[in-house]
């Protein structure tokens, strides 16, 4: 990895009364600071010279002290720079990202205390970051936070993409109102999980991605969320500001810190045009460079596995169903009465594997192999699992070898049922077991209330795990996608081995009574700011109840839209989540999820428009071939796409799997056309797709 | 290990009505169980056809339960059975152990919820121990206790020897009072510690130690107590009824359950001689035997070490004052300006190591070796310490190539400030670390708040973390000596690696202020019940003032009274915790405690009156050899012994360390007088003791 390193000390201040101002390399953006009269630090955005964010109070109320880090502060120094950088990920969107911004460090003081603080501003060509710092001092070390008030004050009435702000759950489907509207759509937002707990009826859960009337797209998340908990939003109705509101810990407490420490970074973004959001970079560069240095083991991956079936109910993860509960080490699983539905058995992940093997995939995920199922959740169950003690019917030696002589990797999961002590008890043999058997990766999962009881998903306790997971598995050479974890906030940028996260509401609910159709439109512009998404693509059978007779749900996509998935949903991981049955009937559809690439040159942004439609182009890492994808909302939609991305004087083999004319994600999902032609660099497409549809095209150098 | 079991299936049972007895193999415990109107199960015992304790309640009070385990029950079996086993402890007072009861398994079926528990009955000669049991079952799975409802019906206002009920603390002075008089003298009773929370007025802890007016002895108490939450009593003055009170988790939860399952052993001992108390095995006996295959790593061991000195003030734990925090791994303690007080320095370590070689000692502990200490406690600090990271001062390695030399083991130190989370984070590597570097045994520290925050020292989720250390301990042949954990209910029997725990005010506070002179007449009958307590006695210097001018503290005791402890205050771990130059003071006084032995073939107790006084006599195992320790309260007074134990035919030496006729714990502590004399078992001995003072004999075969 090479870092170039450009850091120049001019002064991009200049005086407006005692306001400072930064101002993007593009000069786009615009950010005035200043105190108030009562020497609250206030902020104020502006993009192409029109304000974005009103004048919004910056501060923290701290527990036990009677003045807290809000106000009677005196600006004892400021700091500017400006910050030009390319560096290499591991693995991703593309292969070199640049980090340019221009930056403005003010250091403030408390006289009464003698305390200092210092708030760090990075104003990129899309966005600004900004996060408290508390350098190392005599009279603030240790202290906890009450709760921060870091405001967002929006201009007006602007249409908001939000779920529920939530201190257990993302697993929302997004709801598309003005601001005025929250509160009143709340309870209408909501659906339940095995773990929630919402705060506010006009509580948002970042990244919250909204629109003004004028057309300006507005984007706030945080970056780099380590050792503080999670960010939610509240917002006031009546002037529409928003102000920060933390997860906190079982007793109210919302972070404990010991100086020298910093918050996350907390970012906006703007851009007059929604695919500039899509292509920020901001979030991974305001997160530490990679700090792992042997990255020889993250290798991206497609995989299939024994999953779907037991997600719609047709199989099951659990052996038997004989005994009323379990003890993993005690209880006699040989003994037990097998329940005939446990799929993670060795002759079906061998099925499994030959399929892999087959269509060139890299690995083979199994659920349920390793005892405990039987009551795995619901019960505040502590030692829940071991993470190495297979069921009986699933032999462990004998399936590396076959996967081994078939080139394919297992992938390990390790469900906690959100028993976190449990976990780190048993991680070092857990991930040591792995090592034995040869899996690269974990899908980790954290289902239910967490334990320690009364802690939740997104406070500190549980976010300290989270990385201490991701750590530690580093030092077994594993990489971790990690579901109903916090949302990633560009972590993977300082540990790249955490290649994916769920975090949001995936494929599963599908079968849980559906996506709505312009979900896939929604997320790559909130969820997936922060990092990738094991969203477990590919359905081709959108009738569950042909898997499982008692489950009505049906899939909310077309075909063609699964397919596009594979590139409007980034992700280093991907999985083909269907039946093998399922592929087999639809042969030609499933071609362009062996084609497609899990890791990038370069992406290109085409179009997009959240809740509508997104299209995006990729280039394949190492090679010159494309692949495009384009997700369609609930209106017919015809795109049209110039190939000028494509290499000059060169040609090019598209082969384009659209949606049928008569395709519907609803009533004819499974309708597709896939029609072949040569391309160049001049080439026009025009596309119709469906209602919950899209398209998907593979681009292939001609040689 | 060899065990003999006798397992009789005999009727012990006599119908008088509805109720069932169980009588103890000597006649003189007969207890009466039966159910009440409500069906609610009721006990009721007697000793020598007296009442002790009146009919008492018996239940568990369920969280999200509208019947509970209290009421409504119906007997569905009863089974008896007797018991008579002799085993071999690792360690202790005695060579062999007689385990000897009579048992009622009474099975309780409640028909509205078809739920069943066992009542368990054990019927010792000098006490009765009982526990529910929750069986495997479908309608009783997974549960939640709100409350256990065991009463303890006394039968008048007896003499209490209790310190206040507290879910985080024990290191309380003992209050002597009527019943009555609890709620009166709570406030008075109450002393400052680092984590305390009291929760009645009338609470009290176990083991609770009482004397009726009739001279009859009763001590209350449990016994193997692992994943439940610690029991508390508290009482209702107006009928002296003590009922459960257990140990709440954070959010007020009384205990996580999985059937099969069972409580921990709820245990009443009775006698008219008070020593029959402190003779009693039967915490041992309700534990289960031994676990641990390979013990030959356990090893009762005397040490010095470096500690009394920073207790008193004389020294620091840190290294510097000039930091105003530290992160382990980040903080460059080389850098750092040392405060001169740093007693764990190479240096200084080797005059221990000198010493104890030079004396015998086996080991020699160290405190505030490793990095960390500047902000250890007091700030909620979750990484505390890494237990492998030592001051720049302190060389392991040289340190343990030095006490290697000189045949002594190093004695590690584990303080963990209460943060469970991150010791169990650091620990497979902080035992492999005393692996490597030869440290046979951990003195592991729990000072402050517990972490995860809310959390207390004897709720379950502690509870479950104290003895996960000790297994894992055990895995790397590691002896455990845990200070602030939960108080020891005879757990020691089946993990025979837990060699101490403190669990009660133990020496160092006779730095903090002092404990009252007759302290330890009653730890024995208390504190001492469920195992061996790491005093640290040894102290010759009573003046602290004279090692630091800024503490005015005085150890209320005479040095005769320390000595004796040896012998009254059992345990395989003792320290000698003066500083050398104390003990260079007085080499005669010091030569019992270098004489005294640690491990027994036989224990004599001669005689005890709990506040007054106690006389014990123990022969050292695999020798003719006897040590006799008495330890006096406040009023003179004079104790008549026959040494009829000592081998017929056979002459010792006696070496007797009195105190002297104008000693006094408080006036004049050092003033003590050494007699050597040939003896037989045909000897009486008359010794006066001083308030606060004893005496020591050692009784040497002469060969």
């Amino acid at each position: 990895m090479k870092y170039t390193f450009a850091l120049i000390g001019i002064w991009l201040l200049s005086f407006s009364g005692l306001a400072q101002e930064l101002i993007s390399p593009n000069q786009d953006l615009k950010m005035k600071f200043s105190l108030d009269e009562n020497g609250t630090p206030v902020y104020q955005l502006y993009y192409k010279n029109e304000e974005v964010i009103k004048p919004s109070k910056l501060g923290l109320e701290l527990k036990d002290d009677d003045l807290s880090l809000m106000n009677s502060f005196k600006i004892v120094d400021t700091n500017t720079s400006t910050y030009d950088n390319t560096w290499e990920p591991v693995w991703g969107e593309q292969a070199e990202i640049r980090n340019h911004y221009n930056e403005l460090a003010v250091t403030l003081n408390q006289p009464e205390k003698d305390r200092k603080i210092i708030i760090r501003f990075r104003m990129f060509n899309e966005g600004l970051g900004f996060r408290y710092e508390f350098p190392e001092q005599k009279n603030l070390v240790y202290f906890v936070i009450k709760e921060e008030h870091t405001q967002f004050a929006m201009t007006g009435d602007h249409t908001a993409f939000w779920i529920p702000g939530d201190y257990d759950s993302q697993e929302y489907d997004y709801t598309t109102s003005k601001l005025s509207e929250i509160s009143s759509k709340f309870d209408g937002a909501l659906s339940h999980n095995e773990s929630q707990e919402q705060f506010s009826k006009t509580g948002v859960q970042t990244s919250l991605m909204m629109k003004t009337e004028d057309g300006l797209f507005i984007n706030l998340h945080e970056a780099a969320l380590k050792e503080y908990s999670l960010m939610n939003l509240n917002l006031n109705e009546k002037n529409f500001v928003f102000e920060s509101w933390l997860t906190p810990d079982v007793l109210g407490n919302k972070g404990f810190l010991q100086a020298p420490n910093t918050s996350p970074w907390r970012t906006i973004m703007v851009s007059d045009d929604a695919t500039d959001i899509l292509a920020s970079n901001m979030t991974l560069n305001l997160n530490e460079p990679n700090v792992i240095e042997d990255t020889s083991f993250i290798k991206p991956m497609k995989y299939v596995g024994v999953w779907w079936e037991m997600i719609t109910g047709k199989s099951a993860w659990n052996y038997t169903d004989d005994l009323p509960s379990v003890k993993v080490g005690e209880t006699d699983f040989t003994k037990a009465k097998p329940n005939g539905r446990h799929a993670a058995n060795t002759e079906h992940v061998k099925e499994y594997i030959d399929f892999a093997s087959e269509h060139g995939f890299d690995g083979v995920l199994v659920e349920g192999w390793n005892q405990g199922w039987e009551d795995w959740y619901g019960h505040s169950k502590d030692f829940v699992f071991d993470f190495v003690t297979p069921y009986p019917d699933f032999d462990v030696e004998e399936i590396h070898d076959y996967a081994a002589s078939k080139n394919v990797k297992m992938i390990m999961h390790h469900e906690t049922s959100g028993a976190i002590r449990n976990y780190e008890r048993h991680m070092d043999s857990a991930y040591a077991f792995m090592n034995k058997y040869d899996y690269p990766a974990v899908k980790s999962g954290y289902v239910g209330n967490i334990i320690p009881r009364g802690e939740h998903h997104y406070g500190q306790w549980a976010i300290n795990h989270f990385l201490y997971a991701v750590k530690k598995a580093a030092d077994y050479k594993v990489m971790v996608n990690a579901h109903e974890a916090v949302r990633p906030t560009g972590l993977r940028r300082t540990y790249p081995n955490l290649i994916a996260n769920e975090s949001a509401r995936g494929t599963e609910f599908q079968a849980f009574g559906g996506n709505k159709p312009n979900h896939v439109t929604i997320l790559p512009f909130t969820r997936l700011i922060g990092g990738p998404m094991d969203y477990t693509p590919g359905i081709f059978e959108m009738d569950i109840s042909k898997l499982n007779p008692d489950n009505n749900s049906h899939v909310n996509s077309t075909i063609a839209n699964q397919l596009a998935l594979y590139v409007t949903m980034y992700s280093p991981l991907q999985m083909a989540a269907d039946l093998i049955e399922n592929y087999k009937r639809f042969p030609d559809a499933f071609q362009f999820i062996k084609d497609v690439a899990i890791d990038w040159e370069e992406s290109k942004y085409l179009e997009a428009e959240p809740g509508q439609y997104i299209t995006v182009a990729r280039k394949a890492k190492g090679t010159n071939n494309w692949f495009v994808g384009n997700v369609n909302g609930t209106t017919p939609r015809t795109t049209k796409i110039k190939l000028d991305f494509l290499e000059k004087g060169k040609k090019y083999t598209a082969t384009i799997y659209a949606d049928a004319e008569d395709a519907h994600y609803k009533t004819n999902p499974q309708a597709y056309k896939i029609t072949t032609k040569t391309v160049t660099r001049r080439t026009k497409l025009k596309l119709d797709s469906a209602p919950g549809g899209g398209f998907a095209i593979s681009i292939i150098e001609k040689k």
